[in-house]
């Protein structure tokens, strides 16, 4: 293995990704997308198709007010049609208008897509990979030449493929790039056509692949190994069918496990918050069992296994999970023992230990909730609320005397709910109410108003993410939802979650978990600032 | 490659996948799942740990009822403790008590395990793997030793490695398994340490590969191709961190694109259905983009991919979806191109073509509802009624008055909510209310109740899904929110989708479209009756 050898990162969620079920992008989004890109030292960023999509012209106008540091923007489209000149086809003009300095070209290597797709002969094929390329290197671009189907090609007509890249190189192509189109080979495969292809041209060669068969990581690293020096994917691994490679994990396991050079060393420690950065733009919720990157990553949640890191960390972790912007978690199960509840206990009472009687209640309590469809994975304050109130530790801030919510439709006014809620603090009562735009919006209006009169510090919180989980979606309409609140008072971040058959409960629960839990924080602050 | 050879596949859903984030099982969801892989053939199904969860030993008494057809049961612990004798540790008892034909045994092959996390001599170890393995064969069980630790473990000291596979041998382990434990090998490694032992040894050898690099089904695959005949993972991929190896992704992988056999011939074709059974009963989203069985694995999006697979599917595809019981879909989207839409619409009216002014107006007003946060690859029946309308096809069958939903807390019934529906169909209004554990519920069952009187045939109908997702979650309580429902009349099943910012007005939208579909149907199918 050649070491420190540089490899180009070329990310593609902009077109690749954007062709993935459930994907799609504003202008606005695309910017970011590349801000983001960018800042991490990504080498390439494929941004879109003029040819095919006018709103990607739009973007290419708009993208070139950006100062980019790293990355050279690509446009993508394909060889000129058959019959006509490179200069002669509007696909190519639209490529040119999109003024980058990289451009991108795909042109067919599987004879079988030749005659039967594009229905033009296997020669004019040729003459339009190596006519366009030449045209385009007469404006002074950077062409990649991306060879579709290449793999599957070279498998049904190994010479037939080998020509159409040395059409490539021919018409001056700077890259050659190897494409696993279908997603249908097998790691051994790619490595040997990659190690024919690098033997017999000496263009540089770049790697493309998919995730049918679910081995693209290791596709493209076997590429690397056979001396492949530019990887294509997406960033989070979003794309057509089951998506592309996931460059988050290409770039680990080549930089952090190996020792290539993809991006500038100092930004692998933001490899996670990027990922969770391009899944927010792109509104999708990010796989978390993803490698590396995922929230899952480096969460232990077996006993033996926690006790092991918590011994040694590498007994089970293959890499410290801050290299890459990530954190070890502990969960809180049934199965993660009882070391790691003890732990949340002992940060309220450390007198109590193992073996007392109050940590099997905790523990049993737990076990129940599950059940009922609680999950504290990811509501870590409502499990210390919980925590509080089995160790006695905990007096509620108001009692609730009762709400009632109404909604219709037609609505007479914008608003289609009204929520009335009547809370009672030390023999004080205070009724609110209050319209919103959904009944849970109504309610969590109606209560802030009624305790901002007594607890003035609530002001400074507000929820910034509400997720809505149906537990058990056969019971339809009448089926326990699990809601969980994430709120912030602007430092702090704290997450909450209640269940219920009725979503107004479940909110309602997880809103009160939150306010109380602030209002706790804010009178342990000013005792510490006491002592 | 040996043609046709056996693999077997050893399925740990129950027990490494327990492990993963989010995951809890009742015993009723082990027993269901345990059916649902025995009758897709999988040879071994580790059930359980009962020596570390009494819950799993209640598990075992109750699965003897069953009668499995192709899986032998595993239960799963780990060699005995070290200085004592094997019959006096309480959790190799638990196994016995199990009373499963194969117990999976795991031992040590890392000496830094040995010495820095279970503390205790590299030879004592040996004696603990042998000891334990001889005493459970001389009670006459089929014993898999699970090598864990083993790449790493051989990576940092092969001797001492390879004496650990050693001792499992003399014990008389019927397997060998080399553990990726941690997950951190690359697919040459894997190879290469596989041929190792699988030179070394007569016993047969298998393989547990964990995905932190995003390749264990690579690593898996090549282990086979390097003389391994048994493959652990979980089928769907969850479990600790970034899950196991997917099973059904290898499966497929081996049978399907290779000559393997896994799984019988004829059951190949349940191989999604049964991985959506599995995620019901494990009660999470499956990744979509999952090879082989996730509901984008072989959706087009991009025209030319779609036009592609229109002239030849192997063009785009690397198998044919209907062979693992999965389905190519054509999505529909701004980029998927007017060839998807223009099939619908002429389904409905073939006299239109992709020149007719209102094929431009359904794809103008399919972008502005997905901008809205509507989604239609999971709600085709929305879509169809949307075609209908902006084609003049469609006439509603019953008008809403007014709706008005009421909840309280504390609620003086069991029911929280009620709800006043008030409809007119054909001049005769219906005025209905109804009680429900929820608002949403309490509409639904009170909608229904008014229709029957003028639908009797909407008896039938019943929902069997719903789902809410939270369009953006940062706007919190007043963000909209995306309500999916699946109905049934017990011969169709059909989706339709709502979107709002008041949760009870999406549910209403999507119960709406549900009816109003059954009925457009009904008067079809009664329509063809008189043809």
């Amino acid at each position: 293995m050649t070491k420190g050898r540089k490899i180009e990162i070329f990310d593609s969620t902009l077109r690749d990704g954007a062709q993935a079920e459930g994907i799609s992008f504003s202008v606005e989004d695309k910017i970011r997308i590349v801000t983001a890109l960018d800042a991490l030292g990504i080498s390439y960023i494929e941004a879109g198709n003029p040819g095919s999509n006018p709103k990607d012209l739009e973007f290419f106008q708009r993208v070139k007010e950006l100062k980019l540091k790293h990355a050279r923007l690509t446009a993508f489209g394909s060889t000129r049609r058959p019959g006509i000149r490179a200069e002669e086809d509007s696909n190519i003009q639209s490529l040119l208008q999109a003024d980058t300095p990289s451009i991108a070209i795909f042109g067919k290597s599987w004879d079988l897509h030749v005659t039967d797709i594009i229905k033009t002969t296997l020669e004019e094929n040729l003459a339009m990979i190596k006519e366009t390329i030449a045209y385009l290197k007469s404006k002074g671009k950077e062409v990649i030449y991306d060879a579709e189907h290449f793999f599957d090609g070279y498998k049904s007509n190994p010479e037939y493929a080998m020509k159409a890249l040395k059409a490539a190189e021919e018409g001056g192509a700077d890259w050659l790039v190897l494409c696993e189109t279908n997603g249908g080979a097998f790691p051994e495969e790619v490595y040997e056509i990659t190690q024919q292809v690098s033997a017999g041209f000496k263009v540089p060669v770049g790697i493309h692949c998919h995730n049918d068969c679910g081995m693209a990581v290791a596709n493209s690293i076997m590429a690397v190994s056979a001396g492949a020096t530019q990887v294509q994917g997406t960033y989070i691994g979003f794309g057509e069918r089951c998506g592309n490679v996931n460059l988050s994990t290409v770039i680990a396991n080549l930089q952090v496990k190996r020792d290539y050079q993809c991006i500038l060393e100092e930004q692998l420690v933001n490899l996670t918050a990027t990922a969770r950065k391009v899944a927010d733009i792109s509104n999708i919720n990010m796989n978390e069992r993803e490698p590396y990157i995922g929230n899952s990553a480096f969460a232990h949640k077996g006993g033996m296994h926690i006790d092991g890191v918590i011994k040694l960390s590498h007994s089970f972790e293959h890499i410290n999970p801050t290299r890459v912007g990530n954190q070890r978690r502990f969960l809180m199960s049934e199965v993660s023992g009882k070391t790691t509840i003890l732990g949340k206990i002992q940060k309220i009472n450390p007198q109590i230990n193992k073996d007392s009687k109050v940590t099997q209640e905790i523990i049993d309590k737990l076990k129940e909730l599950e059940h009922q469809g609680y999950q504290f994975e990811g509501a870590e304050s409502t499990f210390e609320l919980l925590i509080r109130k089995l160790l006695g530790k905990y007096k509620p801030f108001f009692e609730l005397v009762h709400y009632k919510i109404m909604g219709e439709q037609p609505s007479k006014t914008g608003d289609s709910s009204s929520a009335l809620v009547k809370i009672r603090v030390d023999g004080i009562e205070e009724i609110t109410v209050a319209e919103g735009n959904g009944p849970v919006n109504a309610l969590d209006k109606a209560l802030r108003k009624a305790l901002e009169v007594f607890y003035p510090v609530l002001k400074e919180v507000h929820l910034s993410d509400y997720k809505v989980r149906v537990v058990d979606p056969k019971d339809t309409t009448a089926a326990k939802v699990r809601v969980v609140i994430e709120s912030s008072d602007g430092v702090n971040v704290w997450n909450t979650v209640g269940v219920s058959t009725d979503i107004i409960q479940a909110s309602w629960i997880a809103l009160v978990d939150s306010i109380e839990y602030k209002l706790l924080k804010e009178i342990e602050m000013k005792a510490r600032a006491y002592m």
